[in-house]
């Protein structure tokens, strides 16, 4: 189970190149249930995504992931629906937890999200965004990166 | 974590009829891992498969299955290579355990294979396979499913 929030970026950090990174590309056989492939670095996935039900104000994803050979990915890539979403993801350190900044590359040039897992529906709820922050986009789905895959 | 045994069978059990049986029409994105699609009946299945390794007898599977609307089924089968699978399963007791008996149809017309899942390796090396039972093929590709449709 996957309990996260999204927000967008108010202001980039400053020396995010101290941070560490990777390219993404992703792409989706299928939006309800997420079906999606990604190539993370040289690392191949196949990820599939339940939404679940939510009374709080974070997503709950049943997210179960699988490792591709170059190989297997490429046969999916060719099978997606929409466009591959390029984009360098960023882990920076807030408090205890994670953010993963997202900024995209080609279609959606210059957009960036942020993203921040916890481990319960209760630290969700309690989080105090840092000032960095922009709007918490969590349950618009304009945001979501299969939207981006096709708009 | 799936634990099985596959063998060819030898005689059909008598009263096929009097056992619970469903459909099936099934397909693969891909193979390795296996990403299948299933119709049984009239709901609709993702299932991926990781073949993990093993040192007994049986098949070891990581095996996740997410339920399908059918205009997703719809989507991702027109992404199917090979051909679709399709098969009458009927489900038969064994002693404490079932054994699902497919009876394939199309183009594999009257092949069939009977499959008994185990709670562990030990009960599946102990197995004592019913006298309808023919040979043991657990570990012979051409009876895999994906296999077969493409085949």
């Amino acid at each position: 189970m996957e309990i996260e929030r999204k927000f967008l970026v108010e202001r980039l950090p400053e020396n995010l190149v101290h941070y560490s990174h990777i390219e993404i590309e992703q792409g989706y056989l299928c939006t309800s249930p997420t079906v999606r492939i990604r190539k993370a670095g040289d690392v191949f996935w196949l990820t599939v995504k339940e939404r679940t039900l939510s009374t709080s104000t974070a997503i709950h994803n049943r997210e179960e992931e699988f490792r591709l050979d170059e190989e297997a990915y490429n046969r999916l890539k060719s099978k997606c629906d929409g466009r591959m979403v390029l984009k360098t993801r960023y882990k920076i350190p807030v408090g205890d937890l994670t953010a993963e900044l997202d900024i995209f590359h080609g279609h959606h040039e210059g957009l960036r999200i942020v993203e921040v897992e916890f481990p319960s529906t209760e630290a969700a709820d309690a989080f105090d965004a840092p000032q960095w922050f922009g709007a918490d986009v969590s349950t618009d789905r304009r945001y979501t990166n299969s939207f981006l895959a096709f708009n």
